[in-house]
C-alpha cells in the first residue's frame, strides 16, 4: 500500500522522561502526551513533521519495565546520568516530586538538555531563580507545564480578551474553595501534609503558583499582592485516623494589582461550601462586558444587557439577575491541554522558536507564594520585584539555531 | 362588647422629630413608624401601654402645616430651641442632613431629651465620638437607626446564628454592588456628587457605615481592616450631560479580621455587573453549615448535605452544586424595620432599660470608613482602636432611672 | 404659600387642535400630550418655561363643548378660518381623516402657522411634497408624527444602535402581521374599507410610510425597494355580514436596499398565524451582535456569546438557540410616546431650533408606499428619487426667529 | 420453525456504486442503504422480493479493497467501461464530485444503465437539461437524490400538507442561515472557496437547487423568482490564517411566485445569528391552519386556534402568542432518508414504475440557481421556463417495459 513518492521521514525528536511512572507523569506527560505525539507525529508551521522517542527513567527498574512494555516502548532506565550523556536525546522532561526537581534539572541544564518540566520548579524562589538563569546561561530552551491556561473554560476567557470582549478590563473576582473534611466524622478527601507546615503544606504555596500564571497571561503582570491567610480549622485527623494540630494555612484571602491597573481580589479556602457552577470561577468585570467563567464553562452579559438596579433595600427587588447572562460557546473542540503544550514546546524546539512559558515564569510562580506568605505575616502589601528576562523576547536569543 | 373595666390609659410619649419633611424622615420614620405608633399603640413588656404625640419640627413653615394637615397632626413648628425647652417632648429624633446633624444633636442633647437619630451621626469620627460621650455624660439615652439589620434576610441570618447553625464562624465573604452607568450612553441612576471627592463621595463613606454595624452586630467586633480602592471609571457624565472627572473611589475591596478570629472579605463596587440573586449577598461559612442570604432570601448547606469534591481539572465535574442548597423560609411576617426599631428605642426609654445601637455604635461606623481609607492610603492592615463604652452593658448605669 | 421671590412666568403657546373630538387627536394629542403639558408645564434647554393653551376645532359643536367642559378647556369653535386668522393661535396641529388633511393643511401654512400633523400627510407623494414645498417657502416649523419610534422596544433598539453595539448592520428581517379574520366563521377585527382598493384600502399604504420613517431614522435612507403584493384571501365578509371581493392587497413581501449597503427584508401580513412575541419584530444582525427587538421587549445576542453551528442535516442538532440570547433591560421609564415628541416640537418651536420630522420625512412616508406599489407592478426594484430637503439641518434657516 | 414451503428466491439487482469510497458515498449510501438492502431485502408491492449486489467503483484500488474487506463485498474495481459494458450491472449509481459527474453520467446512459446520482447533476443549467434528455432518449429510468424531503420535520410537513391541514397555501416563510465565523478571531467551520465565486462559491449555487426541489414538491412548481444577493462580509480568513477577499455572495434573499400562487419568502445567510429552534424553519400559512417545521420538529396552529390580536401600538400586548401553537408529534419511526429514496427508486425499477425525482428535477434545482443569479443581477423578477418533461406521468412511458 506504499504510495508512488513517499513523503520526507518526520524528524525524531528523543525525550528523557523522568518521573515516568508517577501520577502525573504517567497519566497527562506520558499515555496522553508523548504516545499519541509518537503514534500520529506532528505537523509543523514549516511543513516538515516530527516525532518523539520517549525514554522512560525512574527509580524503580520492574515497574519501568511494566510501563514500557505495557505501551510498546522500546527504551527505558534507572540511570539518569547516562541517559543525560547520551546525545540521542535532546529533551529532557521533569515530572518528579518538588524536591527531587531542582538537583535533577542542574544534571540536565549542565549536559546541555533542552528542559520541559512540571511545577513548582524549585521550593524556594532563589532556587527557581537560579535554575533559570542557569538555563538562559547554559542557551537551551526551557519550558514550564501551565496546563490550567488550556482547560476549554480558560480558553474561551482568553478568547474573549483576544476579541475584546470586556473593553478595559476593571477588575477580577476569583472564589476558589471546597470543604476539606476534617477527617473525623468522614475521611479527608487530601493528604494531610496539606495541612502540615513542616511538611511544605498550606494553600498559598499549593495554589499560588497557578494563580501567578493565570493572572499574569490572562490580564497582565502582577505589580503587587496583598494576602490575609487563616487556618479556619486547627485540628484535623490523619490517614491513620489520628488527630493532628494543622499548622499551615487552610485559607488565603489576597486582593493583587496589576499592572495595567486591574484589581484582583481572590479567596482560596478548602473550608468553603461551594456556592457556583464550579469549584473556581472567576468574575470579570470591564467597560463593555462581563464574564463569569470556570474551568469548562462561561456566561457573558455584555453591556447591552447590563440592566439599572437601584439600590433600594427597603423593598424586595424583583429582578431576575442571573438571567441576564448567555452562555459562552464552546464552537472548537479544546484537546488535552498536557498535549498540546508539548505540542508547542516541541515546535519552539525544533524550529529554533522562543518558548514564553519558561523557568522564569516557573519561578515567577514560586516568587508569588514566597512574597504571599510574606504579605501575611507583616499585614501589608508587597510590591513584587520583576524578574529581569520575563519578556519571551528574550528567550529567542537564548536559543542555540 | 365593651369590656367591663376600662384598662388604664397609655403613657403618651412626646417625640420630636426633626426634618420631618425630608424623604426619610417623612416616609419611614413619620408615616410608616411614629403615625402606626400614635394610631396602635405599643404593648411593653411590662404590660403597660405607651403612645407617642409626634411634634413636626422643619425650616418650611407651609410644608409643616400641609404635612401636619395631611395626617391629622396638631404640632408643628419651626422653632426647635423652643420646642427642646418644652418639657413636653421627652424624645429628639433627628433626620437631618449629615452636615447639619452634629449642631441639632448637640442642642438636644445639652437640654437633656432622650436622642434617636439617623445614621452617619457626624461627618468625622472625632464629632461622631464626641458627641457620643456628650450624651454619655448627660446621663440620657440614645439610638441610632440601624436599619438594616431589621431586613428579612438579616433577620434569617440573625435566626440561623442565635440557632447555632453555623457552630463557630470561619469566614464571611459579602459581594455589593453593581453597574452604575456612566451617563453618556444610558443616564446613571446615582447622582454625580457621589463620585466626586470634594463632595463627600465615594464607596467607603457611603457603604462603610452600613458594613460596620452589619458585621459587629452579626459576627462580632471588627478588630483590623484592610481596603484596596480604586477609581474604575474615571470619566462619568453628571445631570446636565457634561463630562466630569470621576475623584472619589468607585469600588473597595477589603479584608477584615473579627475579634472572634473570623475573617472577613468584602467587595464594595458601582462598576461590577451583577451574577448573584441579589445586589448584595453574605456567604457565611462555619463548621457546622454554611448560609448565602441576602436582602430578603437565603439559602443553608449543612455538613450533612456538603459534598466532598476532588480538585481535578483535567476532567468535567459534573456535580451540581447550586442543588446542595436549601432555601432558609421566612416562618413569620418581617415587619417594617424603622417601626420596629423605634418601638425598641422607645421600650428601653419608657423601662429605663440600656439600648445597644447607641452612639458609640454610630460613631463605630464612621471610624471604619476613616480606618479603610486610611488602610487604602497605607497599603497596611490597620488596627481599630476599641472605643470605650461599647459594650451595651454600660449603657445600663449611665440612664437616670 | 408665595415664594419671596416669584419665578419668571411661562411662555404660553396658543395650539389649535383640528380633529380633537376624533380617537387619534382626542386620546393621543389631547388628553396625553395638550393637556398634561398644560397642566404641569415644560422645561426648555434655554431654561425657560413654556405651556400651552389648546384651542379644540371640529364640525360638530355640541361634542366640542362636551369634550371642553369635561377637560376644563375655555376654548373651542367650529370656525377653523376665523382660528387660523387670529394670532394668539401659533401652532396649528392636525389629526383630520387623511383625505381632509391636505387642504386644511394648506389653509393653516398659508396662515403662517407652525405646522404639526398626524400622517400620512396626504394621500399621494406629488401633494406631500407640495405640501412641504409650500411650508419651507413660507419659512414656518413644520413637524409630522413618528410615534413608533418613540415605543420601548425601539428606543432600545436605538440604544444599542448609538452605543455600537452591533458593529457594522448588515441585515434586517422584519415581521409583521396577524390573521384578519374573514368575517364568516368569526367577525373580522379591521373594518372592510382596507381590503378595498377603490377605498384607499392595502397593506402598502397602510404600513409603508411607518415603514419609511423607523427604517430612514434607525438603519439609513431606503435607496431601492422591491415589493410583492399578494391578495391571500380574495372574498371577506363585512360589517354587516355581506361578503364582498377583497381588491385591496392583504400582504406585502418587501426587500429594500439602504444607503450604507444593509439589507431590509419586510413581510407584512394579515393573513399569518404570529409565532413571534409580538405582533411586529425587528431581527437586527450586525458584525459584532445581533437582537431581535419588537415594539416592547429585546433580546441580544453578542458574538462572543454566538454559537458556531455545522450544517449537518443528517442529524438532530441539540443545541437550544433560544437560548443564547439575553433579554435587554427597559433601565428608564419611557413616557408616552406622543407627548414626548409634541414636547420636542414644542421645544425646537420656542427655541428657533430645526425639527427634523418635517413635512418632507412626511412625504418620505407616501413616496414610498407609491414607490412599493410601482415596483409590485412593474417585478422589479426600483429606486428612489431623493428628497431636496431631506436634511434636517435645512430646515434651520427656513424657520424665521 | 421451518416454513414447508421455501418462499421464492429474490429478484438480485446488481448496482455500480461510483464514488464509492468518498465521504456521501461511503456513510450514506454505502453502509446506509444499500448493505442494509442487501442484507434484510426488500419486499415489493406486488409480494416479491428484491435484493441487491454492489460493485464498488473508484480509483484508488487499494482503498476500494480495503472498504470491500471491511463490509465483505465480493465486487469491486477501479475500470467503470468495464463495469458498464458487464450487462449483469443494471443501476449506475454516482456519488462523484459534481464536476466529475456529467461524464460519467453519460458514459451510463450510453449503456443503457438505471441510473440513479447525487446532485447537483451538472455544474450549468444546459448540461443538466442535456443530460435529462439523453436519458430520457435512451428510454431508461433515472433518478436524483432529494434527501431533505426525507427529513422527520419535511416528512410531518407532508403528512399536514397530504391531510389538508392547511386548506390552501398561502404564503410560506422561510429562515435558513447561521454564523459563520470569519476566521480570525475564532477559526471558520465552513471552508475558504464557499466565499469565493471563481472556485464556485456563494449561498446560491449551494441552497437553491435544495430550496427548488423542496418547493416544487411540497408546495408546487416555482413559476418566478425574485433574489437579492449581498457579500455582508467582504473580508474573510481562510483555513492558512491568511485574510482574502470574499466574492461570493454570503446572502441571498428571494421572493418566489409558486404556480399554485403561493407566495415564498426565503432568507439564506451566513451572518445571521440564529433566533429559531433550527437552523432553517418553514413558516406555512394556510387558510385552515399554519405551522412552523424544522428539518427535525414542528408545531402548528389550527385556524381554531389562532387567536384576533388588535395591531394598538400603544399598550404592551400580554398575548402570549407562542403558547397558541401545538407541537406536532412524530408518530412513527422516520428511518434513513438516503435508504428511503434507494428502496423507492429501486421499487420503481423493478416495476417498471415512473420515479418522480428524476434528471429533469435535477434540472430544475441547477435552473433555479441560475435564475437566481440572473434575477440578482437584474434587479428584476424572473420567470422559470418549465421544462417540458416535469409532469411524472410522462416518465411512465419512456421505461422499458
Amino acid at each position: 500500500m506504499a504510495t508512488p513518492s513517499s513523503p520526507p521521514a518526520p524528524r525524531v525528536v528523543g525525550v528523557i522522561l523522568n518521573g515516568a511512572t508517577g501520577r502525573m507523569g504517567y497519566r497527562q506527560h506520558l499515555v496522553r502526551s508523548l504516545l499519541p505525539l509518537r503514534d500520529t507525529g506532528l505537523a509543523l508551521p514549516d511543513g516538515s513533521r516530527l516525532t518523539v522517542r520517549p525514554l522512560l527513567v525512574g527509580r524503580n527498574a520492574a515497574k519501568l519495565a511494566e510501563t514500557a512494555a505495557r505501551h510498546d516502548i522500546p527504551d527505558y532506565t534507572t540511570d539518569l546520568a547516562g541517559a543525560l550523556s547520551d546525545p540521542a536525546w535532546e529533551v529532557y522532561g521533569d515530572c518528579l516530586a518538588t524536591t527531587a526537581r531542582p538537583a535533577a534539572l542542574r544534571q540536565a541544564i549542565a549536559a546541555g538538555k533542552a528542559i520541559y518540566t512540571e511545577k513548582p520548579t524549585a521550593t524556594t524562589f532563589a532556587e527557581a531563580l537560579d535554575l533559570a538563569r542557569l538555563a538562559r546561561h547554559r542557551g537551551i530552551l526551557h519550558g514550564v507545564v501551565h496546563d490550567k491556561l488550556y482547560l476549554p473554560g480558560l480558553l474561551k476567557l482568553r478568547r474573549l480578551l483576544d476579541g475584546g470582549f470586556f473593553g478595559r478590563v476593571l477588575s477580577v473576582h476569583i472564589e476558589f474553595g471546597y470543604w476539606v473534611f476534617e477527617g473525623d466524622w468522614q475521611p479527608s478527601q487530601r493528604p494531610s501534609w496539606n495541612y502540615r507546615a513542616a511538611d511544605g503544606g498550606g494553600m498559598v504555596s499549593d495554589m499560588f503558583p497557578h494563580w501567578s500564571y493565570l493572572l499574569d497571561n490572562l490580564f497582565g503582570p502582577v505589580q503587587s499582592v496583598y494576602v490575609q491567610t487563616a487556618t479556619h480549622i486547627p485540628t484535623r485527623w490523619d490517614e491513620a485516623g489520628q488527630a493532628y494540630p494543622a499548622t499551615a494555612e487552610d485559607a488565603a484571602y489576597a486582593v493583587f494589582e496589576l499592572a495595567g491597573g486591574t484589581i484582583v481580589t481572590l479567596d482560596s479556602s478548602w473550608a468553603t461550601r461551594v456556592h457556583r457552577d464550579e469549584l473556581v470561577e472567576f468574575h470579570v468585570d470591564g467597560t463593555e462586558g462581563s464574564a463569569v467563567v470556570g474551568l469548562f464553562g462561561g456566561k457573558v452579559q455584555h453591556r447591552s444587557a447590563t440592566p439599572k438596579p437601584v439600590w433600594n433595600p427597603d423593598e424586595p427587588d424583583p429582578w431576575d439577575y442571573l438571567a441576564d447572562w448567555a452562555p459562552v460557546p464552546d464552537n472548537a473542540v479544546f484537546g488535552n491541554g498536557f498535549r498540546r503544550q508539548w505540542e508547542e514546546f516541541l515546535t519552539a524546539y525544533a524550529l529554533g522558536r522562543p518558548y514564553p512559558f519558561d523557568l522564569f515564569a516557573g519561578a515567577r510562580g514560586v516568587q508569588l507564594a514566597e512574597v504571599g506568605l510574606e504579605s501575611a505575616r507583616l499585614g501589608r502589601k508587597v510590591t513584587l520585584d520583576p524578574l529581569d528576562a520575563l519578556d519571551p523576547l528574550d528567550a529567542l536569543e537564548e536559543v542555540a539555531p
